[in-house]
């Protein structure tokens, strides 16, 4: 867990780092399709097995405060809670677009877990209204590697926008 | 033609896909460039002679609703509209600036017609005027080779914004 | 220095560039981590030790008018202004995040110095305010390499975005 928000330089050969970013940039391009286009129950697979995923503001990362809003550990669970988001037409309806750029890979350990990070910004349009900065912030990651291909340890997704706590039901 | 926004995982090996995703990268950068600087005349350039380019609305796509806003089958029909555009002055001045990001290359076949998906977003700035969100959404794009550079067979645009017909007159 | 916004395409061998595409990326992400965490004291140190910083509006490049808003010669000047601003406490807290985008390698001379270009968002978030669109622009950049590692010779910043003097007081 990160205690705060502070600059971590890469400890990786610029050139093993290199090529793990364009992966990683791929993965995440690959995450943030399926959540655009809606495909929510996808979304679990993106993990291992006991993946964490949690959302939690900049201003409470700050603070030491380190519990966030959403919070799902294994599978499963977030299996449970993407149905659940499919299944539910309380929203309105809206179209998402993520925007994900500015990689870093920080570090691999000996056994192949990556430490990487990447700013995103996430668009949210209602139908027939504007489109809008939904919320912007940095995921911090670690990945490990199955089958040769990554799957999240854990996505730490900060945001640094104020917003309301139903903002956040849908997967970042 | 794309019937629908759903997701297509990509089909390729991940070495080969990594390879053509910063190839991608480096054409919509040059492409992109050619539309900010205001050179729209070399806008046809990034097309095969015969390519295609259309821009639809996500909820048209959604709908089954082919038909774009904005259509043109050649590098011929590029090129006149893009005359007309670089000569016109009906419209107050403006920068644009595409960010374009979550490149995805989804397959490619053995004569090496290349699929792929980029994010977009447009901004403008009026003079003197605030910088807004102009246009956000996506590229979906045919690739062919053509002695060794990339060029378009299809770029297809996907917008989620809401807008008027006339924010379509600049290629996106 | 450049004179105008018009477009260069890049004379480089394509995967000589792509390449070196990558590497800025990575450059970027790590300029970008160190500004947006604050640490703004390890800002020069991206710089060589007579680098250039300039920051300078779109229409002032447009008009031939390259005198900049804001400007920095040499690693010590950017120390002396980045120590000035991390101990100046005249200004709201925020949240910066920048998004870097459609990295452009456009030449390599003999010697190693590289041009590129980067689009650039930058977002702000006053704390419990909304998250905006604080300057968006290009940056045209020369790198040079020290050791392996790439450091920037020159770094001129355009923005598209109207903007008030006082918005650019931390570096961009």
């Amino acid at each position: 867990m990160k205690s705060n928000y502070s600059y971590t330089p890469s400890r990786l050969d610029a050139a093993i780092a290199q090529k793990l970013l364009v992966e990683i940039e791929a993965f995440n391009a690959e995450y943030c399709a399926v959540l655009d286009n809606g495909q929510v129950e996808q979304w679990p697979d993106f993990f291992c097995e006991d993946g964490l995923y949690r959302v939690t503001s900049r201003e409470n990362v700050d603070l030491n405060l380190p519990v966030g809003l959403v919070y799902a550990e294994g599978r499963d669970m977030m299996h449970d809670r993407a149905v659940a988001i499919a299944r539910t037409q309380m929203y309105a309806p809206r179209y998402m677009l993520h925007l994900v750029t500015n990689t870093r890979v920080i570090d691999q350990t000996p056994d192949g877990e990556i430490e990487a990070e990447a700013n995103y910004l996430l668009l949210q349009t209602l139908v027939e209204g504007p489109t809008t900065l939904h919320l912007a912030g940095r995921y911090y990651d670690r990945f490990v590697r199955s089958e040769q291909r990554l799957l999240l340890k854990e996505r730490q997704v900060i945001y640094d926008t104020s917003i309301l706590a139903n903002d956040l039901i849908f997967p970042v």
